[in-house]
């Protein structure tokens, strides 16, 4: 249907169930999924609306499973529809990466999700790529990297967006696993976000509108405690958590900087550089930003290449790539932000 | 030395120490700091490097007491050496209203800091305007309100910025408190103040970066608890969170009202309405923004209303009224920022 070439970054390819990971976990833990009784981790806090909306409908299989864990459809619904060369499947990371407490668990967990996702998905088209999933644990994560960097088709790793601060020196082992396989980072919103200050905002509308503050505090701890310094070229997209605060946040971070830089000297560049140089951002959701009002953001970046085309499938919110960016942006603009963007991020041939 | 008529939105008096308080408190709590020695509460995080450089060191009395406690020094540096027509003192609140637990002790504290306010200093000078400090509790908050609203120079009333959101319905009786009296608001930030996910960000930098978020979640607590819609008219300002965001946040409150609305259906504008009319924000700390990139800003708030000048003497990262907009934006909307918007929002005549 629509002629421009895309590259998508965040499509959620669902399991139907925790049961889908039973053939590729140790039988230490598959036994928690088929006899114990595991219960996830509670979602989002406006789930108590959104029970049956978190997907577009028409993304249901016909067998009624769950909505976008049919490759058939996820074929059908986006990948033919549109000219998509390449879609990045982000799936459902957070669940591993964030459990608490159960560190092992995790691991194999993250472990078996990477192999379902590469013999249900990843295996069926060339086009679909992968998101490395670890667990939040450095040991275990710098091993799973390892263990997958080496298949074509992964090409990013994922981290989600939960209550810490990736850029804390813990975690830097992590980032040196990513660097030196040459993989770039995405950061998604996990299910569990609360606002500044612990408190619990209860609706939608405050949810999302909320939710961009977790990207802050991300980029915040990446540059101050000096990632991009260590790990140079390192590059990390920051998906689903908007961009139009982002020439904000480049110019309140530099004039902080300027102020106070004597703590931090292991940051050597101003903050906007390291955003316009190792961070990324993506479109949806959507701002209903029109062309001019895009065009000025844009401009307060002073860079077209922070921004890559994301779709959200099969979400309920899903932004259609025809349908995303205002008409009237020139057409080079348009095309770095549907493909070119991604294709430099992601190291695409 | 400058001909620019101003008025000033954030000038921290100060107190020499707590003793100060001592002459008007009920005998309960004079004990309290005059024998028990009451500790604060702890201060920010980069206190550290802090220690002697919260204020301009000119601000200092020769005395040696506390920068900033000298009306002298004030009316010195700041009210005669610029054309302040009027400057709002806004001082130190946040001990009073965010006292943890000890509700009887903050409400005699805040009704001794307000009469400490109004003998030390609006009374030697009619440039001076105060800000009604209440405690937490609302009922507590409600009589200090009542008992402090009728003096012509106390114009709003103050309310930290901490660790949890001000819409929620237990305060609204402070709101319409506030709005029986026909007086705004003003918020700030306060000293608890921690990242997203309750993340601690150790540096200036990430602390200064990430300040705006705790700012954010008022806006979001206010307009989705419907304040604006029980109290029309009824004004916010927020003091030192900048105003660079506000565009994004307009734009992502509406796009996520129009989403999903039917759980707030107490909420009947558009959440940017709810910005352009009942939401203020001021300009200091500047975040070097020159003339282009700001008026791009005001572009995308699409009002000339909704900033106030504050210089947030005598702090070390005072903005001077002559050096804080840049040189080529407009003279009309100079003027609204420096001086119209403030005199409205205070309803002075």
């Amino acid at each position: 249907m629509s002629t421009q070439p895309l590259i998508d970054v965040d499509i959620h390819h669902e399991i139907r169930s925790l049961r889908d990971l039973v053939p590729y976990l140790p039988d230490q833990w598959k036994r928690y999924l088929t006899d114990y009784g595991w219960v996830p981790e509670r979602a989002i806090p406006f789930n108590q609306i959104r029970k049956e909306t978190k997907y577009r409908m028409d993304t249901r299989p016909a067998d009624g499973s769950t909505p976008g864990s049919s490759y058939e459809l996820l074929k059908e619904q986006l990948l033919d529809k549109y000219d998509t060369r390449y879609g990045v499947l982000t799936g459902w990371f957070y669940e591993a990466t964030v459990c608490k407490g159960w560190y092992e668990f995790a691991a194999a967990r993250a472990s078996a999700y990477n192999d379902y996702t590469v013999e249900h998905w990843l295996d069926r088209d060339k086009r679909l790529l992968g998101s490395i999933t670890i667990p939040r644990e450095p040991e275990a994560a710098v091993r799973e990297i390892d263990r997958m960097a080496a298949h074509p088709q992964m090409k990013q790793v994922m981290l989600p967006i939960s209550d810490f601060a990736w850029g804390d020196p813990y975690y830097h082992p992590i980032f040196a696993a990513a660097h030196r396989h040459g993989l770039p980072i995405a950061m998604h919103l996990s299910a569990i976000i609360t606002a500044q200050g612990g408190d619990f905002l209860r609706y939608y509308v405050a949810w999302r509108s909320l939710h961009p503050q977790a990207y802050m505090t991300q980029t915040i701890s990446l540059i101050t405690n000096g990632v991009f310094d260590k790990f140079p070229g390192l590059q990390v997209s920051l998906v689903e958590g908007g961009f139009e605060w982002v020439p904000f946040m480049m110019h309140r971070m530099d004039s902080a900087y300027k102020a106070l830089r004597q703590e931090t000297p292991w940051v050597k560049r101003m903050p906007s550089d390291y955003f316009r140089d190792n961070l990324r951002f993506t479109t949806q959701p959507w701002d209903d930003l029109n062309a001019e009002q895009f065009m000025s953001v844009i401009g307060l970046m002073e860079s077209e290449d922070m921004i890559l085309y994301a779709s959200d499938y099969p979400h309920w919110d899903f932004d259609a790539p025809n349908r995303t960016l205002p008409a009237k942006i020139p057409a080079p603009l348009r095309q770095k932000i549907m493909y070119q963007n991604a294709r430099d991020f992601l190291k695409l041939s």
